[in-house]
């Protein structure tokens, strides 16, 4: 299975990019297509000895992390993002990923490889961990600030199908994210939404608050991609003040002793569950190909994560259990 | 000067609402109006020793967490929430503080106060801690689930009133709450927000992301109330998932030491930061009157912080200042 992955996107490309992608590579034998600047790809290569399995295409242009994704998009046809889910669309590659500017590859992939048919908007697919150990998705992550309830309704039929292949999960408890657990609460989308779940023959468990987020009540966390987003990188900023604040605060020994402890419910095991890197990335859900979108602060072990990801995906025929499953609704 | 409490609303009155109530009107000098069933609240009262100035108002209709809030309201004018807001309307409270359902609170105050003349929408502020140990105001906490651009530029001037008065900041710094930095991104609403409040003449910082939420760069974080209570919540839910895994996780020695820790960075101050009943309460803005929601969980302690709120917000001419300053805009 060929993975594409683009080395020049992320704060730490080409270096951490280039070794986390090799690294899974061989770990899980996997062939990659690294995209960037060939040279540089190149040295890099040759410092992680044997390159077997691993193809260099060039891409001179770069998108950066501040452009406007769709004009960059169209206006870099030889950017890594844009060639390397070009590789996608054409059977070059099973899965592409990216820790570059995600508006560009989810224009890129929106453009190029194009919506599953029933599905209006792709989203952003995120899994999460919680307090007992047992993830769930939450989507939008944050490909759609501006939702319908339609699509919040698309974006649980396409988690359904996520938490079933790579959750395990059989029957996925779906519930939507709102102010208030009652169905008369939320505001106009929500309450939409909400009707459209209760009768769409999912395992709608109904709406969940913040507060219970992390609990393990649901298998897929459905809102829209403003919110979404909000709260991912809020758990996300929440996680590095308290990883800052328990260093400054613990004795030594107990921030060793509790870093160490492995169990599900130690503070160490919890910290690495906090931790992005672990999981390494975002799903695209809802284009005709496999599309992995990585943190931009993502270093070797994020990336090693997400190329790992990126062929479970692609080997769990995800892409496929969507096309069979929703076309037909 | 003369608090309201209602005696009947939350999850632990009347006994917790009422032993804190006292302590915080014991310890600030206040007058109390308890009100709820008033045999009760006597016992109670002869319980907590010497009942000088404080007066008990019956009122024997409850309204429930699950009432719908203004079916409850027009419904029940002999209710706690009720008669306490109109205590405020006639003048012979300075403030009414309830942990009870917030949406009756905030319906009845919207019915019997009225909205300051250039507030179409009153908001919840609520205080923040951050690392630092700055805290800033979130509005609206949840009072507005579907909001549109003016409405957030409303809140923005509440917040900055609120932030001179009570967080001690000359010229508040205003961030909205965005999922990008940059102002061509966002949802249709915080794009338009935008714009207004950058010529809006308010100390206004730009968008700000969840991640940086609490790097103590804003005095104000404007919000529509459907995020800005799902915020809320989570970061909630977040503080009791940590304090479980924390208590769980380290050996009890170091438990205590950290909980001990006195300085802004320890993890016991950081504990008590995230925690609710340390602010005690909510903040209606926009309204003519001071009103307070307290949290539906509300022990002693977070009562007696709410009420000591509530005097410090009468006392510092909030309402005055936002009728002063927005109607002449």
């Amino acid at each position: 299975m060929v993975i594409a992955v683009d080395a020049s996107g992320g704060d730490y490309a080409p270096q951490e990019i280039v070794k986390g992608a090799v690294q899974a590579a061989r770990e899980h034998n996997l062939e990659l297509i690294l995209l960037g600047d060939r040279a540089t790809i190149e040295v890099l290569l040759a410092q992680e000895g044997s390159a077997a399995g691993i193809e260099v295409v060039d891409a001179p242009q770069a998108i950066t992390c501040h452009e406007q994704p769709v004009q960059a998009v169209r206006g870099k046809p030889d950017s890594s993002i844009v060639k390397g889910i070009k590789l996608v669309r054409d059977g070059a590659a099973s899965a592409f990923v990216s820790a570059g500017n995600t508006g560009a590859v989810l224009a890129a992939a929106y453009l190029y490889l194009k919506n599953v048919e029933g599905i209006e908007r792709p989203a952003l697919g995120v899994v999460i961990p919680v307090s007992d150990g047992s993830p769930f998705l939450l989507i939008d992550g944050g490909a759609n600030a501006d939702c319908r309830p339609g699509y919040l309704l698309q974006f649980a039929r396409l988690g359904n199908i996520f938490a079933r292949l790579h959750l395990g999960v059989q029957s996925p408890r779906i519930g939507l994210l709102n102010n208030g657990e009652e169905e008369v609460k939320g505001s106009s989308l929500t309450i939409e939404a909400h009707k459209l779940l209760r009768e769409s023959g999912l395992n709608f468990t109904g709406n969940i608050e913040g507060q219970d987020i992390l609990k393990g009540r649901i298998d897929v966390l459905v809102t829209d991609g403003f919110t979404g987003n909000i709260l991912l990188k809020s758990l996300e900023g929440f996680g590095d003040f308290l990883k800052g604040v328990i260093g400054s605060a613990l004795p030594a020994g107990a921030m060793q002793e509790a870093a160490m402890s492995s169990g599900n419910g130690g503070l160490g095991s919890m910290l690495r569950r906090m931790d992005f890197s672990e999981y390494g990335g975002s799903c695209m859900l809802g284009v005709n190909g496999n599309v992995i979108v990585s943190h931009g602060r993502s270093k070797a072990k994020a990336m090693r994560n997400a190329v790992r990801f990126a062929g479970q995906a692609a080997g769990s025929g995800l892409v496929d259990a969507i096309r069979r499953e929703l076309s037909v609704i």
